[in-house]
């Protein structure tokens, strides 16, 4: 194809969506990214372990490691109830954060085909092109469509019908400044990854990069609750105002009673574990949901990262499963002649590993949040992707 | 059981709710109504065609007819794109306003005990009480719970997980202001009952009571349009924010383009149709769903009217069953000595009713959505709620 002649729209401005996005205009593609927040996205404190693929870019761009994340030596395992130690690891993973590797792709990309408040609502596709609707009115038309509207995706719902499946937990998360736990606190989580293993759910905690590079490091924890479906779930997920959200209460939303029973079993924790419950600010709650599909490549319209398979966390890869997805359709369109034989392939090599990686953190999860035997160290637990074994269509495969 | 002794928390403010709060506040009864919405409710100008039941409490209390109610004196058929008559029937009905019945029974209740911005989250009852929880983290207790919250029912979708099912169909809804269509269109649908038949779907028109007693009369219709569940659906119920709302679209949050075609298809229609159509001021769209219950009695806790069987409108008695669903529970809480088996009692023959109206409606619906015959007159099709066999459990049956 010739990359001029082709404009791709992109919707869903995270990090894969603006990935894909910065690789495509590089090569010279006529971009536009939709994103359906009113303003650039905020992770709220998120942290990210990071993956290979998920900084790719970033370096590639001359962006330091070092200035969007922070080192660890270790992985931990402990009776998140007593504090007793199952063993430890020794591990360099990096930590960085939502906000900051978004940050750096939004600053890279630019706002001018960042198109915030648009929601998509409807689309259709033709022979040429494809016509997407706006929840505010507003239409728009490409020669492609990347869906990168995350596991929420209403590209996905609208072309399939498919939702992401409740997993039976939900995981609130929590982020604490510097200052905000004692140094003990501190240095109780600084420099490694810590597994709070419990009989029903678990935690985890490592510390993040602060909110500004310039600033000091942060502790991020999140904190699995098995929940059943139905009755405890929508109340837990009904918001102050009464409205039952599908995915997230954010803090200024929760119902105190929630809040309230968060810290109330928050006390039975290890003193650690306590006070990151006890002493986040502004914890919020997010349901775990999986969803995968049979095909990504619907005509002119591409589902990528959570788009297309939706994975639990626990083997801190989500990310990089969608911006390995992002980088190898970008080559697919801006490297091969023959594009729908390529696509083929793309499609054939990231669903084997999206589902692969799927399956992996099912069987995680199966552990983690029922007291199973979680060993430290086994490689079956490892964090990241896969390995796959579909050839390469592309050079960096 | 003495009523002085017992507290009732009506879970829901609206006609039926109130309705129920009232007698039983008459009979002695400690009352409290607990209304999600922030102030008291307002209906958007929709009509509702008076049945007996409906207002039966407020002719008690001396409320006169013509002050809630206008009249008409025929029902007529008419091919909604070319005008034709299938026929026409004389028919004396009254027709009122939600806001009509409503603001008198609320002007009746009072706001003292009336709690608004109180949506229910969570409830949880033992032998003696219900415990009710609400989005805003408060809590009450009752020794019973009338629940009158609808079709969207939370009691209903705690204790039994049950939802409305989608009809199949959504229905938009406009009232016109006087002055805001012709003479000529004003005749045309005044005094009468008006059936707009199409091969897809159809119309209602007729007019409702000023927005004040003292102001003059409006028109208000319904515009039902077959809408298959998925992705046409989902669209057309997202707002201008991009939520996918449940139930409604109200005006100020319509996607514009949702609101481009409901005029554009409107622009086909026989001319008064389409002036209804094109001139109404704030049309809305709603869903149209149903649901039944195997019971309504759940321990302490009752359902009655929509949140106990949801059924789509056509026979216009839908406020009428919620109100004789009201009426008679509190009957059988102030007027029976053996409450258990009046209230079992009572729950066989509401039970009866709702879902006997139910399948009327579906009759109805089959007809009216798909251009089936629908002959002027036939009894089948009257307003009204359908006789039931089962005997009265108190004086009023």
């Amino acid at each position: 194809m010739s990359p001029t002649t082709e404009r791709i729209a992109v919707v869903g401005g995270s990090i894969s969506g603006l990935t894909a996005a910065l690789m495509l205009r590089d090569a010279g593609v006529e971009v536009d990214v939709y994103e359906r927040s009113p303003q650039p996205l905020s992770g709220f404190g998120t942290g990210i372990v990071v993956q290979p693929e998920l900084v790719r870019y970033l370096l590639e761009q001359g962006v330091e490691l070092d200035s969007i994340s922070v080192p660890s030596s270790s992985m931990e395992y402990v009776d998140a109830l007593t504090g007793e130690s199952f063993g430890s690891v020794p591990a360099d993973w990096r930590f960085t954060s939502y906000d900051s590797i978004y940050g750096a792709l939004y600053e890279l990309f630019g706002p001018e085909r960042y198109h915030t408040s648009k929601c998509l609502v409807g689309l259709n596709q033709d022979s040429d092109a494809v016509q997407l609707r706006f929840s505010d009115g507003t239409q728009a038309e490409a020669n492609w469509l990347i869906a990168a509207d995350g596991g929420a995706s209403v590209v996905r719902k609208r072309l399939l019908g498919i939702e992401p499946k409740y997993a039976g937990y939900v995981t609130w998360r929590g982020v604490l400044q510097p200052g905000e736990v004692s140094d003990d606190v501190w240095n109780y989580f600084n420099d490694k990854f810590t597994y709070g293993l419990l009989n029903d759910g678990h935690l985890i905690a490592y510390p993040i990069p602060g909110r500004e590079n310039s600033e000091s490091p942060r502790l991020n924890f999140q904190w699995y609750w098995n929940v059943p479906e139905g009755a405890d779930l929508d109340e837990l997920m009904t918001d102050v105002r009464g409205i039952r959200l599908p995915t997230s209460v954010h803090n200024n939303s929760l119902n105190p009673h929630n809040l309230r029973q968060f810290h109330s079993k928050g006390e039975r924790l290890f003193a650690p574990f306590r006070d990151l419950v006890l002493k986040a600010s502004s914890p919020f709650v997010t349901v775990v949901a999986d969803a995968t599909v049979e095909r990504m490549v619907h005509g002119r319209v591409l589902l990528i990262g959570d788009a297309a398979v939706t994975p639990r966390p626990h083997a801190a890869a989500g990310g990089a499963k969608a911006c390995d997805d992002a980088r190898t359709l970008a080559e697919v369109f801006t490297e091969n002649d023959n594009l729908q034989e390529s696509l083929q392939r793309w499609e054939t090599r990231q669903l084997q590993q999206g589902n692969a990686y799927l399956q992996k953190v099912k069987r995680m999860a199966s552990r983690l949040q029922h007291g199973g035997s979680f060993e430290p160290g086994n490689p079956d637990f490892a964090f990241g992707l896969p390995a796959v074994d579909e050839p390469s269509v592309v050079k960096n495969f």
